[in-house]
């Protein structure tokens, strides 16, 4: 499939203008690249939020219930898409179930529901990336992946026919147990996540690596772990120490480090694995 | 059952000696108060914890399944003791099952842990709590319980015959789905939560309200949330509405607020009802 005009949404936080504008100008850059259209929700503010509940869920079922969309880019992350899954997911058409949605972070909720749905989604940069240091080429990485589906996008792990998702470990904690959970049995599990406290990290592994579904995943594989605030006292063992005691201890295979995380080195994932999402 | 002999056990965080100290003094001072002896772990250091999860699970049952002792009381939180919880629960004898378990916080997970195991718990101040403002009132609250189960150191909501539980919202979140979950099917459910930004509170309200398990308690009642840090944008709703808003959307009964929270204020929460852990 060929992806010709992609739709902007921002189920969570709100996208600055002049971030949208630039991101057009890298896409309008591209030999052969895809359109892209900026629903106007995405600039919208309701306190935390892109707008309300109802503007943001409305928002992103214009794009993905619209036949002349092929993919949808989730504008940023923040905080938000919880608050609109289930609804939106109620009232997916065909159309939506042909798209291919993009993003991470807070959108991990949305991609989880979707995945769930049986919707083709990836865990990869956004829009908003572009304030990252060096985020025109997270940015840049989407679209060539949304454009070919070229493999220097992908995390580097991957094998075809093996089944993978990421996540950041909050999100995906957050909505074990809800109607979003996807079914992640034999599936390699990457995780990352950002601003947290080590011992929050090992708390979050306890409930990940506590719960029978997750205990049926292939396997772990640990993305970076970036932007950690000080523990008091010290923790006493890097993410990496606690993701693989928590592997241990429950008997999830820890397969080793995932090229991913809230960076502009973070590589694409297609959910279910790079002979599903991708258009190879 | 009177209460002669408790035993102080740190699960999760370290106890300060001088602290341990100033408790046994003011349990000294009380009139056929309580006897308290502080477990030598509670003052153990290995990295976040009060000594490593060997020391910590071994001190807990060396108090637990001690038929000298009347009652097993948590020194703090912090965190921590999720680690030990699977293991200890898996090794109770028949006088820990006849104990009253004392605490808040991180050590809800045992809380929990316990309570599904049939044990007697209760949610409400520790040791540490004495060195919050005006926390003696707290510690000599904890210790008028323990002693006589005087009805004004209990939740003034609580009704005889009505089930009850309190948890901290993070510790509830996540041990959802783990061997630690409690059934709280008809029980009201009292949450706090201290030093939690309020798009993390609405994320945990999701995360709560979104089980199928907790769609089945009586209702829920807000205790104090505290120490909130600075919202950026505003987040443009209170905690009170947050738990309101997903009260509604899940159908859940909000029953008011609660008089539970990381504060000296902080009251007694005998998990199952006053019918139950206290000795009424």
């Amino acid at each position: 499939m060929r992806i010709k005009l992609v739709g902007i949404v921002a189920p969570s936080a709100r996208l600055d203008p002049v971030v949208a504008q630039q991101v057009r100008l890298i896409a309008g850059d591209m030999e052969n690249g895809p359109h892209l259209l900026v629903h106007p929700q995405c600039h919208l503010s309701d306190g935390h939020f892109a707008g309300d509940d109802e503007a943001r869920e409305r928002a992103f079922l214009d794009i993905a219930n619209d036949p002349h969309f092929d993919a949808v880019w989730f504008a940023r992350g923040g905080y938000g898409s919880c608050r609109i899954a289930e609804r939106v997911l109620d009232q997916l058409n065909d159309y939506a179930r042909q798209k291919i949605y993009l993003g991470y972070s807070d959108a991990g909720f949305l991609l989880a529901g979707l995945y769930a749905k049986g919707c083709h989604v990836a865990h990869g940069p956004m829009p908003a990336d572009l304030v990252r240091e060096g985020g025109d080429a997270a940015v840049q990485r989407a679209l060539d992946w949304l454009n070919t589906a070229d493999a220097i996008t992908l995390e580097p792990s991957l094998v075809p026919g093996v089944k993978t998702v990421a996540f950041n470990m909050v999100v995906l904690s957050h909505l074990l147990g809800t109607p979003l959970e996807p079914d992640l049995a034999d599936h390699v599990l990457m995780l990352e996540e950002v601003s947290e406290h080590l011992y929050a990290i090992d708390r979050l592994m306890f409930h990940l690596t506590s719960q029978p579904a997750i205990r049926r995943v292939a396997g772990i594989r640990l993305g970076r772990v970036s932007d950690i605030p000080p523990n008091d006292p010290e923790f006493g063992h890097t993410p990496e120490e606690i993701v693989r005691d928590w592997c241990r201890r429950s008997g999830i295979a820890y397969l080793g480090r995932a090229d991913i995380g809230h960076d502009a080195a973070n590589k694409i994932v297609p959910f279910g694995g790079i002979s599903g999402a991708t258009r190879h």
